[in-house]
């Protein structure tokens, strides 16, 4: 039996020095296609991928160009586009690195991915994500009327929207992605933390709506509810520090979920940063995974417990 | 055994009255949810879904509001994201009917899917489809400059970007699409036609292209991929007509390939309307297969042979 991996993407790792251009994405999602196919002969792998530029970008656009033949898409579909963007450069990636290793047939799939929040999720109160273009003080003034959007003024470089950051409480596709990984199938799925829905009241329909999943926190519940073996968070540096920059800059490599939470509350990781990536490592190691904190190049390396941040309980 | 069937939805199905606000096409999505989740009890199903004006705005969006931080997307990249977002539309709706109907854990997936084209497809040599917004002449003949676009004049209406549509001739993602239906998943894929890709000449790989594959002809190419028993386009009327709209009006039911390929010799067919139906459900017939066309009202009893124009060979 392979082991079950779901490996949490930032969203930025497609955009080096900010270049948002799809020729440049495509060009970085290449490497991310040859780390991932390497695993593919040991590893069953789910990737969940970010998309804080992405979609920020999508936004941006059908905003500034909106006309009533045209409208905006709202944020909740602009995820689901970011999805099929995202998933489709990681898909052509991923089969492009199969078939310069001579391996074409290899199935990889990118699932459309629907994640179920909480209306009443205590974020709903306290919107604070900030997505989109800025506008001017009088201009969100009046979207926030018109639109009902919550906006505020963003460390003096203008007004923007801010909207909610709710906690994922279920996958509406996780069957479906399980039995795909089952199959043999490298899949793609929560991308951007999942397309935001919540289930109506009475009838439990479900209903997207504008809001922010975090993406660790969104592939920690698809980890969770496909029983992978091994969660993780792939970011930009190799292991987890304590006193990053520092002198006394110090690397964590094996430790349990209790002595990375007692650091936690010296508050030696940031909320955006460092915090959620320990958060939802830690999470799954107490239902009894594996967590891992790690870059794109210390994948295999941290799998095998010879590098990377891994946190167990 | 359930009857494997592939329906072709036209993005036009989406919008009515041309209302092109994402709340509009949800609320149509729903009833085409609730005609494809009934006919989930006694048949596998694909949907195949068209994007034309979907993609049109996103690319109205995305040229219009392009800056240097944030530039454009390509069509195909487009494609990509109009398949996210009219998948997770239907997935939803469909999702949404079973839930209606107390069986709501019957599995959907959107996967987004690659159509292989031929580089040396003659269409490339006559792009003829416009896409896109209009501009003036200047405008459009800067871009075709800057862009290696084709423009041309359109209609009367401005100048507007021309792209090739060449015929799809295989799916990357054809054994994941057969394997999820065979496991009871209602799968939505190929959608718009599929995202345009070529193999690059000498080592094989897949590459995105600038161009629009007809719906029709895509979702046929996966009905014969995955060895479906039905594949029925979905448009406005009930059956296929000579002389419509005319006193001599006939309506076609059962036909043979034969038949209607004769009556398309006389001209009875329009490009670009009925002609891209007829032809793909008569390529599917060919191959052994059942083609019909009717519309989403019809769907159940054509495929009880009672409704529809339906084409054997």
């Amino acid at each position: 039996m392979k082991k079950r991996v779901v490996l949490a993407l930032g969203g930025n790792a497609l955009q080096k020095n900010g270049e948002a251009s799809a020729e440049a994405q495509k060009k970085i999602a290449e490497s991310v296609g040859e780390a991932i196919s390497d695993l593919a002969d040991k590893y069953e792998i789910i990737v969940a991928h970010g998309n804080g530029p992405q979609v920020g970008n999508i936004l941006i656009h059908e905003e500034a160009a909106s006309t009533e033949k045209a409208p905006a898409m709202p944020l909740e579909t602009a995820v689901a586009m970011s999805q099929g963007q995202i998933g489709y450069w990681l898909t052509q990636a991923i089969n492009n690195a199969f078939i310069k290793k001579g391996k074409p047939s290899k199935k990889i799939a990118t699932v459309i991915s629907q994640v179920v929040v909480d209306r009443n999720d205590p974020a709903f109160k306290n919107p604070s994500k900030p997505i989109g273009q800025f506008y001017t003080e009088k201009e969100a003034k009046a979207l926030a009327k018109e639109k009902g959007w919550t906006v505020k003024e963003d460390a003096g470089r203008g007004w923007r929207r801010v909207v909610a950051s709710p906690k994922p409480i279920d996958i509406v596709e996780k069957k479906t992605i399980s039995e795909l990984v089952s199959d043999g199938v490298i899949v793609i799925a929560a991308g951007g933390g999942g397309i935001p829905v919540v289930r109506t009241k009475v009838l439990k329909r479900l209903k997207g709506i504008d809001a922010v999943i975090d993406k660790d926190y969104a592939a920690e519940k698809l980890a969770e509810l496909v029983r992978a073996d091994v969660f993780i968070s792939c970011t930009a540096v190799p292991n987890v520090y304590i006193n990053y920059g520092l002198p006394e800059q110090q690397k964590l490599d094996q430790i349990s979920v209790k002595e990375i939470q007692d650091l936690k509350k010296y508050g030696y990781f940031k909320a955006g940063s460092m915090l959620p990536k320990v958060e939802a490592a830690s999470a799954f190691a107490r239902h009894g995974g594996t967590g891992i904190i790690t870059d794109i190049d210390n994948l295999r390396d941290a799998l095998n417990g010879k590098a990377g941040t891994i946190i167990t309980n």
